[in-house]
């Protein structure tokens, strides 16, 4: 186990009709609310009246940051500085999935930052300056955002899709209502369930040892993602299902399964140019890569890891390690499959065009080459991006 | 799954050698320390020594509350008001195992506060006062204090044992390196598995349904001490075994496996009469009582749990619940035993004697009677108690 700081002080309410505390949590950082949120469907869920009640209630003066997108643009961040700076902002209410909380997180930041947001948001993780407080409430169980220090930001003039993050820009308190989650599409569940899995496979497969914890830790959220997105997906308003899907997305990515190991993540680099360049759903393209990636990604040196996620995630029989690795590749295919999600990318309208280009960027703009799992040069990750053309088999 | 608030303020500070750290760390509180330890045992280790050469070079004025009791007594926590009123203390910086840790949160606070000590903590967990800031650097892998609000304070003139805590006794920052427990004995590394895993235990046999994320943290950090403390019993200085029980110790009781679900304790209880009358190690009274209740909690409307942890943390392949449940009993205590614990009260000097008081008193000091797993009054308790007098067999 590496050395590592743990360190996330978000408040996390969790459960049914908290809202009522809402109005307390703003009282202590001010008056001036700057609300945040997608593309209406807090409207038609029926949240955004219930927000805004309380805060009408509580004396708020309330502005607004509507329209973000599902991989939220830094032009939206910029029109968002611009009312924090005009209107004096004391506080940031984000009341949506992950674009949603991403997008008001470098808000915060920007907002107290004096050169572009963009400029920003290049520092990636080396960004250490304050931001505005920011309070969620969070409606898709996806990205984990709602409970960690990072946010993901789009420039699609560049074709950039970017990780940037820092202590200040960690929510202060965080509403996980499951209910929230109810309305969330068959799709938008199993890709956001895909997401949560995706993360848990990222910090799982890393070359520390003796990182009992986290990998169990790992292992007992993957066994809840794959037990609780069939059910919710099968009954949208099933709580138990919601509520486990949304305590397991926050945990996927707080620290507790990837602090302590060293690496970089391998699926994730990937698909950030997939979205950069098409504008899929993150989950999707996620659960696309992931087996695809696992099949490159094993060999005899890597065997005894994907042996023991085989026998601890999908309690496969097989004693024999290989064999027992191709299995559980296989289950992950076919889990994501069978939760309604395409498994290849002409479905979701990527053919091999530009395969090249997103290639060479996601070696460029990460570290995949030098610190992955399985160090990944151009020609490697343009052999996982041909592997998801079609349809595959691993057994 | 019920509703809960997690909130976690500490911060962390995992890994080797991070004590350069420290005056940074105490910096922002102040600069009159109360160093807080026990009876001596970091002097021959080296640590004390390490941090006053740390303290001494940032110029804190350092006062000293040592001789903290392995079951930290209330006239102990008073001579430490004492000192932090005196002499004005910033910051309290305690060294050593949850004793220790525990004595200065209940220090903290009770400088804070008007009355005396012990009505503090009769105050439970109702009590909502301030408290002074706490770092811990953390020597026993165990309690889990070092990341709790929560602490347990011994009246031995009247014989009680009581738990108190409120959000400000939090530590803000905690140490914890793994090579400071290498020095830990069998007898207390053991005892101190035993307590982890205690907590796990009683977090996980609770009534709440559907909290599949907190029951599988559980069984993933049962299984993770249950590899490693063998472990680091044959190999003290095991970095990896002693650094994954630490982890696993902070873990178990932070609120990951607890929040969300319902219901008292059972075992804790009943252990804090045989330490308030006997004046015993914790864990060990704790491993003796563990597999007791167990055979006493079994039944048909039980079973399935106790399947399941026998599935899921023992590996147990029965099928059959009911053999199952009872094969998981078996392992748990042959596990304790194989540690080198004393499995019978008898052994750590406790006969029938007062039986009577200690099952009074525990029914009363709590909410077992209504609240626990399976509700256990007065004669229920006894019963446990006198199953521990001499070596069971559970199948």
């Amino acid at each position: 186990m590496e050395n590592f700081t743990f360190h996330v002080s978000t408040d996390i309410r969790f459960g049914k009709d908290r809202l009522d505390e809402l109005p307390e949590v703003l009282e202590s950082f001010g008056k001036r609310v700057l609300l945040v949120y997608g593309g209406g469907s807090i409207k038609k869920m029926g949240l955004y009246d219930q927000v805004m009640a309380r805060l009408k209630a509580n004396n708020n003066q309330v502005f607004e940051l509507s329209g973000v997108e599902p991989n939220p643009r830094v032009e939206t961040v910029r029109r968002g500085v611009e009312i924090c700076r005009d209107e004096n902002i004391d506080v940031l209410l984000a009341v949506g999935g992950g674009s949603t909380i991403d997008c008001a997180k470098v808000v915060a930041a920007a907002t107290l930052y004096e050169g572009d947001a963009w400029d920003l948001v290049l520092q990636r993780r080396t960004f250490k300056g304050p931001a505005l407080p920011l309070v969620t409430i969070l409606t898709l169980a996806a990205t984990g955002t709602e409970m960690n220090s990072g946010a993901v930001i789009s420039n699609l003039s560049t074709n950039q899709k970017l990780g940037v993050g820092s202590p200040s820009m960690l929510p202060k308190v965080s509403f996980l209502d499951p209910q929230n989650t109810y309305s969330v599409n068959a799709y938008q569940t199993a890709a956001g369930s895909a997401d949560i899995f995706s993360h848990l496979i990222e910090n799982y497969f890393k070359r520390t040892e003796g990182t009992d914890v986290q990998d169990a830790v790992s292992e007992g959220l993957m066994r809840t993602v794959i037990k609780n997105c069939p059910i919710a997906l099968k009954e949208p308003q099933n709580y138990e299902a919601r509520a486990n899907l949304m305590w397991a997305s926050s945990l996927a990515l707080n620290g507790l399964t990837g602090n302590g190991k060293t690496g970089s993540w391998s699926c994730h680099p990937i698909e950030h140019e997939l979205s950069a360049f098409y504008d899929i759903t993150h989950g999707v393209g996620l659960a696309i890569l992931t087996p695809r990636w696992m099949d490159y990604a094993l060999s005899d040196e890597t065997v005894d890891t994907f042996a023991q996620f085989a026998w601890n995630v999908w309690n496969v029989e097989e004693r024999v390690p290989m064999l027992a690795a191709r299995i559980g590749i296989q289950k992950t295919y076919d889990y994501f499959k069978d939760c309604g999600i395409p498994m290849t990318l002409p479905e979701v309208g990527i053919n091999e065009e530009k395969f090249d280009i997103m290639a060479k960027q996601a070696v460029e703009h990460n570290k995949i080459k030098t610190m992955a799992y399985v160090p990944m040069d151009v020609e490697d990750v343009k052999e996982i991006l041909e592997a998801c053309l079609t349809e595959s088999s691993f057994v």
